[in-house]
């Protein structure tokens, strides 16, 4: 933390169920940071007090939380966001840009949210991939632009991007452009399961993360039993228990596993064109890439190297780089 | 109904979310029958004044809506339920058989619930499969029982029995016998999906069903794009509408034959040995029976017929006629 120094920009990384700022120097160097827990799907609790009690007025009232005191220490700092702030859902609806596409030109395309005598905010656009079964992204993008502006000088990148999460993206990237991704709701489907379903009735919170129980669901995918697919096989995290083959304490970690065995096995099948299609033209293999919170990452590489693929490049600070680079590319930065 | 004449059995089909009572004759004929909603995971209420305040307490309320009349008109009645009611979160948990099962071995295992001065309470055995993901099922075996008695004279069953619903079970029958059988957990994921993930966010309640949505979903499975698997392709009920290509009130309908699609698909995989196992020591092809709720049975139909199965036979009342055959087999029914 280096409150001293002029701030160049605030890059706030708002998803749906947590809030990140940033205050970076005109290198892209970090300042400050802080998390909030003000996700726009958790936005702070109206206040009829101070009239803040429409949509608007809350996300104000996350946005103070995050960055008001910077903002008053040096008025007229660029304020730039991306991630679900700009959903349908999110403070302003901002745009889509198609798949193939250009990582230089997401910056080109910010939507503006007026702030009346405040500081405007900037959202970066999301991504969506058209076809079929269309897929879209918000956050990741800029994430994506972090990472490929973070590899050694010289670096051509051909990367499969895994984004684990409430919702994990796997992104395929070759050169200056994101070519593909797919989208695997495995986090929320998680958390829907364990809280809200019978599968949860027989859990018990244990003393700390069960490796052996992960791994065990983990593997499961692979399995000749695997082949029912995950509506199916999720019901043995209960019946493990009612069998007496697992304790209570195992049966979260043992789903978790499952389910991110399913996402990780799917998405190799597919990398293996195993569905009859070539989906990318180039033939060598991508650079594998995983970027997010460190535990879930752990959990990720372990996964990914039961199923034989890894080991995985880290990509840490993603989201300021982007972020930053988002801002440069728009035109925004302080000089 | 049939209030005038003399019941020989009273038989409750006590599940999750329901209980519904039949009063049967001598013969298995249905005198009488009600539903109620207080399956065993929405009892009724407490009574604090009462003193019904523990589950024992509020099993008994349920059980008093369900039959206490019919007790008190013919005190003496026996009572049988299969069900959920057996299970671990049950009144009482009552045995599992293993698979293998000769149906006629399952009615000779009742598990005996005292009710102090009132009847005593009669539950089925569940029946388990154990391997590497054990299955087990509570209720649908009564089914069974109910469904090959029900099948014409003469007929061998060697059946695929597909009984759809919260927890979905498909079950192989050999002769007078359960021989294998999967769990999908489709309708309880369709709920949590629906009721606690984003994908509710965007859903609007229709007019009535959308088959065309319905069968849009149903396909998916089959499509390229759907070997990505459940995690990913449920996605796209939020992102055909953020595409603009699928009205929110489409959204759950379509979500619904998705999920439905996936699980058929996987079953006729799994039956076709694409898993390199044979499963089942016969080379026919076995008949494909279809029980439960019609709306939903037409639902799953439309589905399978779309996959290339059936037509599959309909089973109407075999809960009712399953609750009888155990009933007469464990020796309970009045002469």
């Amino acid at each position: 933390m280096n409150l001293a120094a002029d701030a160049a920009l605030i890059a706030l990384d708002w998803g749906t169920s947590s809030l990140r700022a940033y205050r970076l120097d005109a290198g892209g160097g970090v300042l400050d940071t802080r998390t909030l827990p003000w996700g726009i799907m958790r936005l702070p609790p109206p206040d009829p007090a101070s009239g803040a009690t429409s949509a608007d007025a809350r996300f104000e009232l996350a946005f103070e939380a995050a960055c008001g005191d910077w903002l008053r220490r040096q008025p007229g700092l660029p304020v730039i966001a991306s991630g679900m702030v700009g959903s349908a859902q999110g403070w302003r609806e901002a745009a889509y840009l198609d798949v193939p596409a250009e990582l230089a030109d997401i910056g080109r395309t910010l939507t503006r949210v007026e702030r009346g005598a405040g500081a405007p905010l900037h959202i970066v656009p999301g991504l969506i991939e058209r076809g079929p079964l269309p897929n879209v992204m918000r956050g990741e993008e800029t994430q994506i632009a972090g990472i490929v502006a973070g590899l050694p000088a010289g670096q051509s990148p051909d990367l499969l991007v895994c984004l684990p999460g409430t919702h994990s993206k796997w992104v395929r990237v070759q050169g200056q452009r994101i070519v593909h991704f797919d989208t695997f709701m495995t986090g929320e489907v998680y958390a829907a399961l364990r809280d809200h379903t019978i599968l949860g009735r027989t859990m018990r919170e244990g003393a700390g993360f069960d490796a052996a129980a992960f791994a065990h669901g983990g593997g499961v995918a692979g399995t000749p039993q695997g082949r029912a697919g995950v509506l199916s096989t999720i019901f043995s995290s209960r019946t493990l228990g009612l069998a007496g083959r697992m304790e209570a304490s195992a049966q979260a970690d043992y789903l978790s596993g499952l389910l991110i065995g399913h996402e990780v096995a799917s998405v190799l099948a597919l990398q293996a064109g195993e569905d009859g299609q070539t989906r990318h033209a180039t033939d060598r293999k991508p650079t594998l890439v995983l970027c997010g919170q460190p535990e879930l990452c752990e959990r990720y590489e372990q996964v990914l190297r039961h199923y034989g693929a890894g080991p995985a490049v880290h990509a840490p600070q993603a989201t300021e780089r982007g972020l930053w680079l988002m801002a440069r590319a728009a035109g925004l930065l302080i000089r």
